[in-house]
Protein backbone atom coordinates (compact mmCIF):
# COMPACT_ATOMS: atom_id res chain seq x y z
CA UNK A 1 0.00 0.00 0.00
CA UNK A 2 1.64 3.68 -0.76
CA UNK A 3 -0.18 6.86 0.32
CA UNK A 4 -0.43 9.52 -1.94
CA UNK A 5 -0.71 13.00 -0.87
CA UNK A 6 -1.70 15.53 -3.73
CA UNK A 7 -2.57 18.82 -3.92
CA UNK A 8 -5.27 20.04 -6.43
CA UNK A 9 -3.07 23.26 -6.93
CA UNK A 10 0.19 21.75 -7.43
CA UNK A 11 1.91 21.33 -10.66
CA UNK A 12 3.56 18.25 -9.98
CA UNK A 13 0.63 16.63 -8.84
CA UNK A 14 -0.76 16.73 -12.02
CA UNK A 15 1.35 13.82 -13.89
CA UNK A 16 1.76 11.84 -10.56
CA UNK A 17 -2.18 11.70 -10.18
CA UNK A 18 -2.05 10.73 -14.08
CA UNK A 19 0.34 7.92 -14.31
CA UNK A 20 -0.58 6.96 -10.50
CA UNK A 21 -2.63 4.15 -10.94
CA UNK A 22 -1.00 2.31 -13.92
CA UNK A 23 2.19 2.13 -12.40
CA UNK A 24 0.58 0.98 -9.04
CA UNK A 25 -1.43 -1.43 -11.06
CA UNK A 26 1.68 -2.95 -12.95
CA UNK A 27 3.49 -2.97 -9.48
CA UNK A 28 0.75 -5.10 -7.86
CA UNK A 29 0.48 -1.99 -5.07
CA UNK A 30 -2.71 -0.68 -3.61
CA UNK A 31 -3.09 3.10 -3.66
CA UNK A 32 -4.66 5.39 -1.00
CA UNK A 33 -5.42 8.93 -2.26
CA UNK A 34 -5.05 11.49 0.32
CA UNK A 35 -5.86 14.93 -0.90
CA UNK A 36 -4.51 17.55 0.98
CA UNK A 37 -3.85 21.36 1.76
CA UNK A 38 0.10 22.35 1.03
CA UNK A 39 -0.25 25.64 1.66
CA UNK A 40 -0.35 25.56 6.08
CA UNK A 41 2.72 23.34 5.93
CA UNK A 42 4.62 25.73 3.68
CA UNK A 43 3.57 28.24 5.78
CA UNK A 44 4.53 26.65 8.87
CA UNK A 45 7.34 25.41 7.84
CA UNK A 46 8.96 27.61 5.78
CA UNK A 47 7.31 30.70 6.22
CA UNK A 48 5.97 31.09 2.42
CA UNK A 49 2.48 33.02 2.07
CA UNK A 50 2.06 31.91 -1.65
CA UNK A 51 3.43 29.22 -3.70
CA UNK A 52 7.26 29.02 -3.91
CA UNK A 53 7.32 28.83 -7.52
CA UNK A 54 5.26 32.72 -7.24
CA UNK A 55 7.51 33.78 -4.29
CA UNK A 56 10.82 32.67 -6.04
CA UNK A 57 10.34 33.65 -9.68
CA UNK A 58 13.75 31.91 -11.18
CA UNK A 59 12.24 28.27 -9.56
CA UNK A 60 8.99 29.20 -11.25
CA UNK A 61 10.20 30.09 -14.69
CA UNK A 62 12.55 26.83 -14.29
CA UNK A 63 9.31 24.60 -12.99
CA UNK A 64 7.04 26.01 -15.63
CA UNK A 65 9.67 24.70 -18.72
CA UNK A 66 10.12 21.31 -16.33
CA UNK A 67 6.67 20.37 -16.42
CA UNK A 68 6.32 21.21 -19.65
CA UNK A 69 9.36 18.50 -20.25
CA UNK A 70 7.50 16.15 -18.06
CA UNK A 71 4.33 16.59 -19.89
CA UNK A 72 5.74 15.70 -23.00
CA UNK A 73 7.38 12.91 -22.14
CA UNK A 74 4.62 11.55 -20.88
CA UNK A 75 2.03 12.28 -23.11
CA UNK A 76 -0.07 14.34 -21.32
CA UNK A 77 -1.34 17.71 -21.86
CA UNK A 78 -0.38 21.19 -20.34
CA UNK A 79 -2.16 24.73 -20.31
CA UNK A 80 -0.57 27.17 -17.83
CA UNK A 81 -3.70 28.44 -15.58
CA UNK A 82 -4.18 31.48 -15.90
CA UNK A 83 -4.06 31.43 -12.09
CA UNK A 84 -1.53 30.24 -9.46
CA UNK A 85 -2.41 28.52 -7.43
CA UNK A 86 -5.52 27.68 -7.52
CA UNK A 87 -7.66 27.46 -4.18
CA UNK A 88 -8.18 23.60 -4.70
CA UNK A 89 -10.33 23.59 -0.83
CA UNK A 90 -13.37 22.67 -2.12
CA UNK A 91 -12.20 19.97 -4.31
CA UNK A 92 -10.16 18.23 -1.69
CA UNK A 93 -13.32 17.80 0.12
CA UNK A 94 -15.65 16.43 -2.69
CA UNK A 95 -12.11 14.30 -3.57
CA UNK A 96 -12.43 12.87 0.39
CA UNK A 97 -16.26 12.25 -0.14
CA UNK A 98 -15.57 9.76 -2.97
CA UNK A 99 -13.15 7.77 -0.80
CA UNK A 100 -15.92 5.07 0.17
CA UNK A 101 -17.68 4.60 -3.31
CA UNK A 102 -13.72 4.54 -4.94
CA UNK A 103 -14.49 7.68 -7.54
CA UNK A 104 -11.42 9.78 -6.12
CA UNK A 105 -9.28 8.50 -8.72
CA UNK A 106 -11.07 9.57 -11.34
CA UNK A 107 -12.66 12.46 -9.85
CA UNK A 108 -9.13 13.70 -9.09
CA UNK A 109 -7.52 13.55 -12.48
CA UNK A 110 -11.00 15.28 -13.65
CA UNK A 111 -9.93 18.18 -11.33
CA UNK A 112 -6.26 18.05 -12.70
CA UNK A 113 -7.84 18.30 -16.37
CA UNK A 114 -9.69 21.00 -15.33
CA UNK A 115 -7.21 23.14 -13.65
CA UNK A 116 -3.95 22.37 -15.84
CA UNK A 117 -5.65 21.45 -19.55
CA UNK A 118 -9.04 23.69 -19.72
CA UNK A 119 -7.76 26.44 -17.69
CA UNK A 120 -10.82 26.41 -15.25
CA UNK A 121 -11.25 27.74 -11.52
CA UNK A 122 -11.83 24.49 -9.65
CA UNK A 123 -12.82 26.53 -6.85
CA UNK A 124 -16.00 27.20 -8.13
CA UNK A 125 -18.89 24.74 -7.53
CA UNK A 126 -20.17 25.21 -11.18
CA UNK A 127 -16.97 23.93 -12.51
CA UNK A 128 -16.99 20.90 -10.26
CA UNK A 129 -20.41 19.77 -10.33
CA UNK A 130 -20.33 18.26 -13.77
CA UNK A 131 -16.87 16.82 -12.88
CA UNK A 132 -18.84 15.03 -10.02
CA UNK A 133 -21.50 13.88 -12.53
CA UNK A 134 -19.29 12.39 -14.94
CA UNK A 135 -17.93 9.43 -12.00
CA UNK A 136 -21.85 9.00 -11.43
CA UNK A 137 -22.21 10.57 -8.27
CA UNK A 138 -25.24 13.28 -7.74
CA UNK A 139 -23.55 17.02 -7.62
CA UNK A 140 -25.88 18.36 -4.92
CA UNK A 141 -25.42 15.56 -2.57
CA UNK A 142 -21.93 15.48 -2.76
CA UNK A 143 -21.36 18.97 -2.95
CA UNK A 144 -23.40 18.77 0.37
CA UNK A 145 -21.38 16.51 2.18
CA UNK A 146 -18.28 18.26 1.23
CA UNK A 147 -19.50 20.86 3.63
CA UNK A 148 -20.24 18.83 6.41
CA UNK A 149 -18.31 18.99 9.56
CA UNK A 150 -16.77 15.13 9.35
CA UNK A 151 -15.45 16.41 6.01
CA UNK A 152 -14.09 19.14 7.00
CA UNK A 153 -12.50 17.45 10.08
CA UNK A 154 -10.94 14.95 7.76
CA UNK A 155 -9.32 16.95 5.28
CA UNK A 156 -7.74 19.16 9.02
CA UNK A 157 -6.80 15.27 9.95
CA UNK A 158 -4.88 14.58 6.13
CA UNK A 159 -2.75 17.99 6.67
CA UNK A 160 -1.65 16.56 10.89
CA UNK A 161 -0.99 13.23 9.24
CA UNK A 162 0.88 14.25 6.22
CA UNK A 163 3.03 16.74 8.52
CA UNK A 164 2.92 13.94 10.92
CA UNK A 165 5.12 11.91 8.42
CA UNK A 166 6.93 14.32 7.12
CA UNK A 167 5.71 15.49 4.37
CA UNK A 168 6.87 19.24 2.95
CA UNK A 169 5.33 19.29 -0.92
CA UNK A 170 3.19 18.03 -2.94
CA UNK A 171 3.11 15.30 -4.45
CA UNK A 172 4.40 12.59 -1.74
CA UNK A 173 4.41 9.03 -1.79
CA UNK A 174 4.76 7.14 2.26
CA UNK A 175 5.15 3.76 2.22
CA UNK A 176 3.84 1.06 4.77
CA UNK A 177 6.88 1.01 6.44
CA UNK A 178 7.03 4.91 6.58
CA UNK A 179 9.56 5.80 3.98
CA UNK A 180 8.61 9.04 2.40
CA UNK A 181 8.94 10.21 -1.65
CA UNK A 182 8.87 13.55 -2.49
CA UNK A 183 8.10 14.57 -6.41
CA UNK A 184 6.40 12.81 -9.58
CA UNK A 185 9.85 12.10 -10.44
CA UNK A 186 10.01 9.20 -7.12
CA UNK A 187 7.10 7.44 -7.84
CA UNK A 188 8.53 4.87 -9.20
CA UNK A 189 10.98 4.49 -6.39
CA UNK A 190 8.58 4.56 -4.28
CA UNK A 191 6.41 1.59 -5.79
CA UNK A 192 9.38 -0.21 -5.94
CA UNK A 193 9.56 -0.19 -2.24
CA UNK A 194 6.27 -0.32 -1.45
CA UNK A 195 6.62 -3.53 -3.94
CA UNK A 196 9.38 -4.96 -2.00
CA UNK A 197 8.05 -4.20 1.18
CA UNK A 198 4.93 -6.00 0.56
CA UNK A 199 6.71 -9.23 -0.66
CA UNK A 200 9.41 -9.20 1.99
CA UNK A 201 6.14 -9.44 4.45
CA UNK A 202 4.73 -12.24 2.23
CA UNK A 203 7.56 -14.25 2.27
CA UNK B 1 28.08 19.32 -25.20
CA UNK B 2 26.13 19.50 -21.39
CA UNK B 3 27.88 22.11 -18.88
CA UNK B 4 27.98 20.92 -15.60
CA UNK B 5 27.26 23.11 -12.89
CA UNK B 6 28.51 22.22 -9.44
CA UNK B 7 28.91 22.54 -5.89
CA UNK B 8 31.42 21.09 -3.33
CA UNK B 9 29.06 21.74 -0.86
CA UNK B 10 25.82 20.48 -2.33
CA UNK B 11 24.63 16.63 -1.45
CA UNK B 12 23.16 15.98 -4.41
CA UNK B 13 26.06 16.96 -6.48
CA UNK B 14 28.12 14.14 -4.93
CA UNK B 15 26.02 11.49 -6.96
CA UNK B 16 25.74 13.67 -10.16
CA UNK B 17 29.25 13.98 -10.01
CA UNK B 18 30.14 10.54 -9.39
CA UNK B 19 28.03 9.30 -12.09
CA UNK B 20 28.41 11.92 -15.04
CA UNK B 21 31.14 10.84 -16.99
CA UNK B 22 30.09 7.15 -17.53
CA UNK B 23 26.45 8.54 -18.39
CA UNK B 24 28.12 11.42 -20.61
CA UNK B 25 30.40 8.94 -22.48
CA UNK B 26 27.39 5.98 -22.92
CA UNK B 27 25.29 9.01 -24.45
CA UNK B 28 28.27 10.41 -27.11
CA UNK B 29 27.63 14.07 -25.45
CA UNK B 30 31.14 15.87 -24.12
CA UNK B 31 30.78 17.02 -20.40
CA UNK B 32 31.73 20.91 -19.47
CA UNK B 33 32.68 20.76 -15.56
CA UNK B 34 31.72 24.17 -14.14
CA UNK B 35 32.32 24.28 -10.26
CA UNK B 36 30.26 27.89 -8.73
CA UNK B 37 29.29 28.93 -5.55
CA UNK B 38 25.43 28.25 -5.11
CA UNK B 39 25.45 30.45 -1.71
CA UNK B 40 25.06 33.47 -3.13
CA UNK B 41 22.25 33.07 -5.60
CA UNK B 42 21.01 31.54 -2.83
CA UNK B 43 21.02 34.71 -1.40
CA UNK B 44 20.00 37.06 -3.70
CA UNK B 45 16.89 34.56 -5.68
CA UNK B 46 15.69 33.21 -2.10
CA UNK B 47 17.24 35.83 0.43
CA UNK B 48 18.89 32.40 2.40
CA UNK B 49 21.53 33.09 4.67
CA UNK B 50 22.21 29.19 5.12
CA UNK B 51 21.64 25.74 3.38
CA UNK B 52 17.64 25.47 2.79
CA UNK B 53 18.64 22.24 4.06
CA UNK B 54 19.33 23.96 7.69
CA UNK B 55 17.25 26.85 7.26
CA UNK B 56 14.06 24.10 6.97
CA UNK B 57 14.77 21.10 8.77
CA UNK B 58 11.81 19.09 7.51
CA UNK B 59 13.19 19.36 4.05
CA UNK B 60 16.82 18.81 5.54
CA UNK B 61 15.77 15.53 7.29
CA UNK B 62 13.67 14.21 3.72
CA UNK B 63 17.24 15.38 2.21
CA UNK B 64 19.66 12.56 3.75
CA UNK B 65 17.39 10.16 3.53
CA UNK B 66 16.40 10.39 0.36
CA UNK B 67 19.97 11.20 -0.58
CA UNK B 68 20.96 7.75 1.16
CA UNK B 69 18.69 5.90 -0.75
CA UNK B 70 19.86 7.68 -4.18
CA UNK B 71 23.69 6.29 -3.28
CA UNK B 72 22.32 2.81 -1.78
CA UNK B 73 21.05 2.48 -5.68
CA UNK B 74 24.54 3.90 -7.45
CA UNK B 75 26.32 1.84 -5.05
CA UNK B 76 27.65 4.84 -3.65
CA UNK B 77 29.10 5.07 -0.03
CA UNK B 78 27.84 8.03 1.91
CA UNK B 79 28.78 9.43 5.39
CA UNK B 80 26.76 12.53 6.66
CA UNK B 81 29.73 14.79 6.45
CA UNK B 82 30.05 16.35 10.52
CA UNK B 83 29.97 19.62 9.07
CA UNK B 84 27.71 20.91 6.68
CA UNK B 85 27.41 22.96 4.52
CA UNK B 86 31.51 23.04 3.95
CA UNK B 87 33.37 25.68 2.58
CA UNK B 88 33.86 25.14 -1.19
CA UNK B 89 35.69 27.98 -2.26
CA UNK B 90 39.00 27.03 -2.17
CA UNK B 91 38.30 23.40 -3.95
CA UNK B 92 36.27 25.69 -6.59
CA UNK B 93 39.25 27.75 -7.49
CA UNK B 94 41.55 24.49 -7.81
CA UNK B 95 39.31 22.30 -9.86
CA UNK B 96 39.28 25.93 -12.30
CA UNK B 97 42.99 25.38 -12.31
CA UNK B 98 42.70 21.56 -13.33
CA UNK B 99 40.35 22.60 -16.70
CA UNK B 100 42.88 23.26 -19.26
CA UNK B 101 45.25 20.21 -18.22
CA UNK B 102 41.77 17.89 -17.90
CA UNK B 103 41.93 16.75 -14.22
CA UNK B 104 38.99 18.56 -13.15
CA UNK B 105 36.56 15.51 -13.15
CA UNK B 106 39.21 13.17 -10.94
CA UNK B 107 40.13 16.10 -8.75
CA UNK B 108 36.14 16.98 -7.90
CA UNK B 109 35.26 13.25 -7.53
CA UNK B 110 38.15 13.22 -4.89
CA UNK B 111 36.89 16.40 -3.45
CA UNK B 112 33.29 15.04 -3.32
CA UNK B 113 34.66 11.37 -1.42
CA UNK B 114 36.59 13.54 1.34
CA UNK B 115 33.20 15.55 1.79
CA UNK B 116 30.27 12.92 2.17
CA UNK B 117 32.81 9.51 2.71
CA UNK B 118 35.69 10.96 4.95
CA UNK B 119 33.80 13.88 6.74
CA UNK B 120 36.90 15.64 5.52
CA UNK B 121 37.50 19.51 5.70
CA UNK B 122 37.49 20.70 1.97
CA UNK B 123 38.21 23.87 2.94
CA UNK B 124 42.01 23.15 4.18
CA UNK B 125 44.75 23.16 1.86
CA UNK B 126 46.08 20.45 3.89
CA UNK B 127 43.25 18.45 3.13
CA UNK B 128 43.35 19.40 -0.74
CA UNK B 129 47.20 18.80 -1.88
CA UNK B 130 47.08 15.17 -1.74
CA UNK B 131 43.70 15.17 -3.93
CA UNK B 132 45.87 17.60 -6.50
CA UNK B 133 48.63 15.29 -6.09
CA UNK B 134 46.75 12.50 -7.03
CA UNK B 135 45.72 13.70 -10.22
CA UNK B 136 49.26 13.87 -11.02
CA UNK B 137 49.51 17.90 -10.32
CA UNK B 138 52.02 19.88 -8.09
CA UNK B 139 49.42 20.85 -4.98
CA UNK B 140 52.30 23.92 -3.97
CA UNK B 141 51.89 25.43 -7.83
CA UNK B 142 48.45 24.44 -7.67
CA UNK B 143 46.96 25.94 -4.65
CA UNK B 144 49.35 29.02 -5.59
CA UNK B 145 47.29 29.09 -9.40
CA UNK B 146 44.37 29.16 -7.07
CA UNK B 147 44.51 32.37 -5.34
CA UNK B 148 45.59 34.13 -8.42
CA UNK B 149 43.60 36.73 -9.61
CA UNK B 150 42.25 35.40 -13.24
CA UNK B 151 41.55 32.22 -10.85
CA UNK B 152 39.63 34.07 -8.69
CA UNK B 153 38.00 36.27 -11.62
CA UNK B 154 36.77 33.26 -13.04
CA UNK B 155 34.75 31.56 -10.64
CA UNK B 156 33.04 34.90 -10.22
CA UNK B 157 32.37 34.47 -14.02
CA UNK B 158 30.90 31.09 -13.52
CA UNK B 159 28.54 32.61 -10.45
CA UNK B 160 27.16 34.58 -13.36
CA UNK B 161 27.59 32.72 -15.94
CA UNK B 162 24.95 30.38 -14.36
CA UNK B 163 22.76 33.22 -12.99
CA UNK B 164 22.47 34.16 -16.72
CA UNK B 165 21.05 30.49 -17.57
CA UNK B 166 18.66 30.70 -14.91
CA UNK B 167 20.95 28.29 -12.54
CA UNK B 168 19.18 28.69 -9.23
CA UNK B 169 20.47 25.32 -7.30
CA UNK B 170 22.85 22.36 -7.90
CA UNK B 171 23.68 20.63 -9.70
CA UNK B 172 22.30 22.39 -12.76
CA UNK B 173 22.99 21.12 -16.43
CA UNK B 174 22.92 22.90 -19.19
CA UNK B 175 22.57 21.91 -22.91
CA UNK B 176 24.06 23.93 -25.86
CA UNK B 177 20.68 24.59 -26.99
CA UNK B 178 20.51 26.45 -23.17
CA UNK B 179 17.83 23.74 -21.53
CA UNK B 180 18.27 23.83 -17.80
CA UNK B 181 17.62 20.67 -15.95
CA UNK B 182 18.03 21.10 -12.21
CA UNK B 183 18.96 17.65 -10.01
CA UNK B 184 20.39 14.73 -10.00
CA UNK B 185 17.73 12.95 -10.56
CA UNK B 186 17.33 14.88 -13.93
CA UNK B 187 21.11 13.89 -15.26
CA UNK B 188 19.73 11.24 -17.77
CA UNK B 189 17.07 13.82 -19.26
CA UNK B 190 20.05 16.25 -19.87
CA UNK B 191 22.43 14.04 -21.52
CA UNK B 192 19.01 12.79 -23.56
CA UNK B 193 18.41 16.17 -24.80
CA UNK B 194 21.71 17.11 -25.42
CA UNK B 195 22.39 14.06 -27.28
CA UNK B 196 18.87 15.02 -29.75
CA UNK B 197 20.39 18.57 -30.30
CA UNK B 198 23.50 17.28 -31.36
CA UNK B 199 22.52 14.51 -33.74
CA UNK B 200 19.87 17.28 -35.08
CA UNK B 201 22.34 19.66 -35.47
CA UNK B 202 24.76 16.95 -37.26
CA UNK B 203 22.21 15.44 -39.53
Amino acid sequence: MLTFWYEFASTYSYPAAMRIERLAAEAGVAVAWRPLLIGPLFHEQQGLTDSPFNSFPVKGAYMWRDLQRVCDREGLPLVRPSQFPRNGLLAARVAIVGLEDGWTPAFSQAVYQANFVDDLDISDPAVLAPLIAAVGAAPEHVLAAAHSDPVKARLKQHVADARAQGVFGAPSFVTADGELFWGNDRLEQALEWAAHHQSREHA
